[in-house]
């Protein structure tokens, strides 16, 4: 049949706010954004929606403008044709939008009391004042003290690091020249993902984690392990619990030393490139000088408003913080679509406004890897405080009822309070529509619903579609039994 | 890659219960249920966790144990190899719970007040006590005044209607002797899921509907345009706003008159087969001469604890109607979800239990048509009370992020109350992932969300999976500005 074309068969109403502006009128209020990636650019269109005559200048290190670093390995890989499909916000559009966007431009310094900054661009070192200032500084990769990986104090030929599109570009080139053996040092999202790409792509590939289970800050080692079984299927090697110690090689890279964590012993690894994928650190160093509050982590520490403690400076996206919605603890921003939504906040209040984000953030997340759709809401189990005393279960679930053909398991693991029987966190793993199930379970938790509701959901069932008692239902139902378990009488 | 098995790689909580028998207990409690369909055989079900030692007898009319209704269609189209697939709970289950199942036994009478029921069966008639009793009857397909549709006040040779598994044999029996011209009259969900499983069977179909559009029951006339498309592209004639008058042909099936409602011209129809999918009527013969209170459609009134007005007599599935949840209006209980859950709630207070369902059903709704998928939570928008103030947007948006490739479009109409932005009703219209995209809104609804929530929605976010910002967040995007544009100042 033919592709179905909502646009072509009725009008929608997608473009209703894209001439309306709201909020107070300001003189030529004059916000300035440090950072032009999601975070940054989204502050930038809010603030713009807040204020149709606010002078804004967004300030971006990078010759690129806002992209999806979501998308890189996509783009690695080839499913996405070309690095520049991922480009979202671009220059014609800040153009269109009468933003002030300045690439290839450094921020070497901020005046708090001044209300002034200091931007090194092309044309040399400019002074700007401001009434609100966004801070959208992001990240940068850190880089594990192995031995070997730096030459003249940079990373040596053959080692990479992937969060930019320089650096995907720069890794694309380097394996585009023949068949490689890749390293890739850390099991998180980044390392799985680029492995994953390495591999579609020919190379062979062997990761290496320091901790027990692949994507350890994701979800709970128990729930790795068909991720773990599916690398291997796919012709991954995986090894867990170890260190890479060095890289061998004077001029070209001719292997790895790894050391197994359990006993100490060495191994090596062959191997023609490296890639560092151990985590990141946020960017902070401007407001090192300044009496900015930051976080044990040096994340830049900021309120519902994502107001920091100093009034009119916003910060957001991967160099902030925030409360976790569960725990209430602080917790790193590391994700794209909380980039988005501060930067909305962020955008509007800088422009005048007066927006803020929930009470906390669920750290909603998503992957796809090896065949496998892997999503999680809420903490992974060891960060939920023992404070709370909680009831888990893990249960199997389907797509599809049993008689319909084509149904796809799902491994659902679900945490709630013991004491009040909310819903804590959700942990999903399937070949698919395990992301779409937990949203269901975020909607739940930020309706302050109970697993005796989510046990009773009403979700909508037709034979090809789901099935008629969803597998969230039926891991609510396995919770409430133990709750009754437990419980005397 | 290998097929991923859950149940391989972890061992999973599932069957916790199995062996697990809550609540108080009772000296041989008699639990009759009358009617073994999906929510009879719940009740079964859920009576028997309830309590271990209960005597549980279902009544069964037709000669098959419960089986997915929703599945006829596609054991129909032999998607589903065959109609014994869709036995969920066969003989052998009820045997295993020690649960008395007597299939080909009609109930032909309830004493309320000596607690007693009359059953014809094999052996004869015979009498049973209960001290509880589960109504679980169904519902019986209306049939349309047409002409011509009946022969000795049964229906004729190649009419056919489409509520149980007879019925779908037959009607697989005599499009199996050769290629059929069908009409089907209505475009309900009933009428279209045989219409499209007759055309992918090869037959020649055309459909009348009376009404306008659609779907009627299930979305709104706009959003039906692009399923209207999708069948036409599919070979379908659709005619809607039209009545069907006349079955033509003394013998066999020549054709069928139809009136045109714009005009009231008539129009010849050639068919050899018609199908009659015009709705149901409950079947609520039993407690006709009781004081069972019944409501205008002739449904059983039932409280949250699915029982009627007369103590220890439950009504539940399709027999039964409920309060909606964002009318608080009674409606027909016409879904197969709603029986399964009211079956866990009559089930567990038949055996002595003290269960409910929410104070209202959302109707929750999904189906697969011609390439889309369909769904909906919430009333159609002209059952939506005019004493609500509402407001509406209708937006287009993705399943994916505009550069990842294969995103499929989505039709979002979204209603919410104007004075608190409460979510009132939603309808996804796209090729896959409407219906669990609806179970957001849906729990949404249940935690009392607002449109403002929705906005600022935290989906998990992966490009291979979903976008950034969620079409759902699009849509009540829309809403918020049209909601600040309504307001004065």
């Amino acid at each position: 049949m033919a592709k179905f074309d909502v646009a072509a068969a009725v009008k929608t109403e997608n473009d209703l706010g894209s001439h309306l502006f709201l909020g107070s009128r300001h003189l030529n209020m004059k916000v300035l954004i440090v950072g032009g990636g999601a975070a940054g650019a989204t502050a930038a269109q809010f603030a713009r929606k807040q204020d149709r005559d606010a002078e804004i200048i967004v300030f971006e290190e990078t010759h690129y403008p806002e992209y999806s670093r979501c998308g890189l390995p996509h783009a690695l890989s080839g499913e996405i044709p070309s690095f520049e499909n991922l480009i979202e916000f671009t220059p014609e559009w800040f153009q269109r939008n009468k933003i002030d966007l300045r690439l290839s431009t450094k921020v070497s310094d901020i005046d708090v009391h001044r209300q002034e900054l200091k931007a090194e661009g092309k044309n040399g070192t400019t002074a700007e004042h401001f009434d609100s200032l966004v801070i959208a500084t992001g990240a940068a990769p850190s880089i594990p003290r192995i031995e070997g990986v730096l030459m003249n104090e940079r990373l040596r030929d053959g080692v990479f690091q992937f969060r930019s599109m320089d650096d995907a570009e720069k890794l694309k080139d380097w394996c585009g020249r023949g068949k490689r053996k890749v390293l890739v040092v850390g099991a998180g999202l980044v390392g799985l993902e680029v492995a994953e790409a390495l591999s579609k792509m020919g190379h062979e590939v062997i990761v290496v984690e320091y901790l027990e289970s692949v994507l350890p800050l994701m979800i709970d080692s128990d729930m790795a392990e068909p991720l773990a079984s599916a690398m291997a299927n796919s012709g991954l090697k995986l090894i867990t619990s170890a260190v890479v110690e060095q890289i061998i090689g004077t001029k070209e890279i001719e292997g790895a030393r790894i050391k197994r964590r359990s006993d100490g012993k060495n191994e090596q690894i062959d191997c023609d490139t490296a890639i560092l994928a151990t985590g990141q650190k946020p960017s902070t160093s401007l407001v090192q000088r300044t009496s900015c509050k930051v976080g044990r982590g040096g994340h830049i520490l900021v309120d519902m408003r994502c107001e920091t403690n100093l009034k009119g400076i916003f910060a957001i996206g991967d160099c902030s913080e925030y409360k976790d919605f569960v725990t209430g603890a602080e917790m790193p921003v590391g994700l794209g679509t909380l980039a988005v939504r501060m930067g909305e906040v962020a955008g509007r209040n800088a422009a005048g406004g007066d927006s803020h984000v929930p009470k906390g953030f669920l750290g909603a997340r998503v992957t796809r890897l090896f065949g496998l759709e892997i999503a999680a809401t809420g903490p992974i189990t060891s960060s939920i405080s023992n404070e709370v005393k909680t009831i888990q279960t893990r249960t199997k679930g389907s797509t599809l009822p049993p008689y319909y053909p084509g149904g796809k398991d799902l491994l659902v693991k679900l945490t709630a309070s013991a004491d009040d029987g909310r819903i804590l966190s959700c942990q999903i793993v399937g070949e698919k529509e395990a992301g779409l199930r937990i949203d269901i379970v975020s909607s739940f938790m930020l309706g302050g619903l109970t697993v005796g509701d989510l046990a009773k959901f009403e979700n909508a069932y037709a034979p090809p579609v789901s099935p008629c008692v969803d597998a969230l239902a039926v891991a609510a139902q396995a919770i409430l039994i133990k709750l009754a378990r437990a419980k005397p009488g």
